[in-house]
């Protein structure tokens, strides 16, 4: 496997609002996307786009408020009540091959891949497998980031 | 203020060594830099390049071992001893400026500025203040990203 771009990183927050007022007024970020539920992964995102290189779109930050009480970012609050970085996600050109690669590597895979927040399909990985980051998985989104 | 590129995010290890081949065999990173001490910040550290959009310089992973008993990343091992996330890192144009900019804000910045791992001069500002976030600002390097 080749290391992909860094598509994101996942910023856990109790408050979606409060989250995107930081990112707006402190940090001063220019584009912030429309906030969506995705009710299956018990989120609601936001994402806040970074410059990239040479006028390019760089890594977004994925803003993920808990949906419901089973959200699995509901149990990552408990433990940092503030937020806080909770995944990376980098690209890969085709997610079946890249599930194979990390499972015959040893890699937990944490469940089937399913579609993600940019609507191609993503899995991910058990930290504890990875150096204690969670990493999402996701094949690349046609035609972003480019 | 203005967002700025992305440079790294800073990866917490117990062993750069292996943390260094676990970037280059299981994640596939094409290029990783010499690693290096820095012993006034009481981390060695090992630059992991990833992908940008259209064959930019990505953001890079920022592989931080502890250097000394008083390292900060020890502190941060004794919590999490497989590693993991530990900071973002944000370009700025001018780091006074940006020094000021969250001041006013009422953000706690984290001491002097002083140079970073790319040889520009960086701060941290306090993840209480940052809705959990460690986040360092440094100064863009020269020709970096372009």
């Amino acid at each position: 496997m080749k290391l992909g771009r860094l598509n994101h990183v996942g910023v856990a927050t109790p408050s979606l609002e409060r989250a995107i007022a930081f990112w707006r007024d402190i940090m001063g970020a220019q584009i912030i996307r429309e906030p969506f539920d995705m009710a299956g992964q018990g989120v609601r995102v936001c994402f806040v786009e970074t410059p990239g290189a040479d006028s390019t779109a760089g890594t977004q930050i994925e803003l993920l408020e808990p949906l419901g009480e089973t959200s699995p970012i509901a149990a990552f609050l408990a433990k940092n009540p503030q937020g806080g970085q909770h995944h990376l996600a980098f690209e890969v050109p085709d997610i079946a091959a890249a599930k194979d690669w990390f499972e015959r590597q040893g890699k937990r895979v944490l469940g089937e891949p399913r579609l993600g927040a940019h609507g191609t399909l993503v899995f991910f990985v058990h930290p504890r497998d990875m150096g204690g980051v969670l990493t999402e998985i996701m094949e690349t989104p046609k035609g972003a980031g480019h």
